[in-house]
């Protein structure tokens, strides 16, 4: 939180914080045709378009830790995670609405810096704000971000699509986002009560993948610039097994994935060493990757092979044939959900 | 909470939880093609429509209180006060998201008895819930309702088109949710760590006012049957005074309204010098009606005044007068919007 200037938000008020956090917002897409201040936005969607809408709810202590997140980082991150949806889906965000709920710890310098990050990441992806309202918590802070985004109608890649012999791809590698935590953790542990500052050298990817995540537009321009058309498509937020199988699951198909293609990058793996974890379930089941994860038909191999940052994985089977990585050893193992669920108890 | 059957949400996980309780889902509107189970909802909408978007934080301890809300009207309640956003831009309702975090108080029960209070918000209203999550909290329950609407275009109903000479007119009656809120606070007092029930005789309209609020989607289609198009228009959440302000504000307007006009049902009445209250200061203040504001031009007087459940309060005048009530005794007082604000102090 900020420790420079504190002003309280009782100073203003509920209306007059989201009027002063919003003033300064310029619409720029067409479709947007009214934004924050009244009972709803209004949107204007060309009848050749499909509206996506996607809606993601994040809590204090479950899913972001304020010790060594900041504020303007995690409005960056909340609303790339939302775009990441959007994306993959094969569409393109357009609008988000933001609604912040705060305890009494929070100033209105905090909201700022929270407002800074969203609507830095809402510039680089051209989204406009259009709805935004504040109000109390009794503990901590809590977001809601909803998406609308669009497709030309027929376009949207769900996850059902998957067909036997499909390729499975995966942008990016995958894990980072993970180790990125277990790091933060770990100096969150070893420097709590004591004035020192952690000593992050060397591990910069991992922790921007933690704290700075990109959903990936790159490869959706990228599959429309090659004409491929995934069969199905899911953005990584619970980790490669647990996605894998949603696709799995509703398209009635199974998968076979090879343990040596699984893209993973050498800080990752390091650290991986460092704590003594296993890399490959760090990548199978971290969560936060937010890359795409999608399948293409065979005739598409060529194409896809050639991607930049785009890696095959393996390919989709019968679904008699169930979920399974073959290893480094050619072991059939069979995968499992383990991805980050915040209600599970497993 | 559930105090019958209990069973942990662990049981399920995250996944399975939201799959059991939106696996009956039927979606009935022609604008939803694809609803829960994918990384967003796909709708398509008409050419001729606007899109309408509007969302809603809801936390625990804040805007409810389990003790004495039920969870089925919760989720009802919930539902509605977002349909009411729409009504209140002269819109259609059409899809709804839901998200929810929470604690592990909660049981699957609870949970089904909240999307039961959905469900029937939604059906009444003929909405389709396309999306939802349920994730963990630390502390409570949050819930965030993001609805999507439609209306013809450029029939939406902003707020700033108020105009100097208008007629402001409200629907239904003003302060009875307030006065039902009062009620339970006291009875939640009087009654705490006893074994007994309250005794809510005679008090079933005020206490109906804030469980179960109704949006009023039956003012909208009668001004459409009227063919009346109000210049300005907005649900009364925080109180008429603060919610007739921001109609002026935004219209560059001031206002005058007549205390003798203000609708108060005869419960409201009665409570309100039970507990030795203002009744004029509650209907002003006191939030969550979610009745209907706007205004309408003069030369609709005749139409508006033979509108059933509709009452004609005052009229717009120029914006150097200001915002004011004239009451019984003719004197003119100023309005100030102490609506109910969450964040605020004051």
């Amino acid at each position: 939180m900020n420790t420079h200037k504190r002003t309280e938000i009782a100073k203003l008020g509920e209306f007059r914080l989201i009027e002063h956090l919003t003033s300064d917002i310029q619409l720029t897409n067409k479709e947007s045709i009214k934004g924050v201040g009244d009972d709803a936005a209004i949107l204007s969607y060309d009848k050749e378009e499909e509206v996506l809408v996607s809606t993601d709810l994040l809590m204090e202590g479950v899913h972001f830790d304020l010790t060594y997140v900041p504020l303007k980082h995690l409005g960056y991150k909340a609303a790339m995670v939302n775009f990441s949806d959007i994306y993959a889906m094969n569409g393109t965000p357009k609008q988000i609405t933001v609604s912040v709920a705060l305890s009494k710890k929070f100033c209105i310098e905090d909201m700022e810096d929270f407002y800074a990050g969203l609507k830095l990441a809402c510039n680089e992806h051209n989204v406009d704000i259009v709805g935004g309202d504040t109000s109390a918590s009794l503990t901590g802070l809590a977001i809601s971000i909803t998406v609308i985004g669009s497709a030309p109608k027929g376009t949207a890649v769900k996850r059902n699509g998957a067909k036997e012999t499909d390729l499975i791809c995966v942008s990016g590698n995958l894990g980072a986002a993970y180790m990125g935590l277990q790091l933060l953790e770990r100096e969150k542990i070893a420097t709590a009560g004591k004035d020192i500052q952690p000593d992050f050298a060397g591990k910069e990817y991992i922790l921007e993948r933690q704290l700075k995540p990109e959903a990936r537009k790159d490869i959706i321009e990228l599959l429309r610039k090659e004409n491929i058309r995934p069969t199905s498509m899911i953005d990584i937020s619970d980790g490669l097994s647990s996605e894998l199988m949603h696709i799995c699951k509703q398209s009635n198909v199974g998968c076979r994935i090879y343990e040596e293609h699984i893209p993973i990058d050498y800080q990752t793996a390091i650290m991986a060493e460092e704590l003594n974890m296993n890399v490959m379930t760090c990548a199978l089941n971290g969560g936060e990757d937010y890359e795409l994860l999608f399948t293409v038909p065979i005739a598409d191999h060529e194409k896809v092979a050639s991607m930049k940052d785009v890696r095959l994985i393996g390919h989709i089977v019968s679904e008699g044939m169930g979920y399974a990585m073959i290893t480094r050893d050619g072991v059939e193992m069979e995968l499992k959900a383990q991805g980050w669920s915040a209600t599970s108890e497993e």
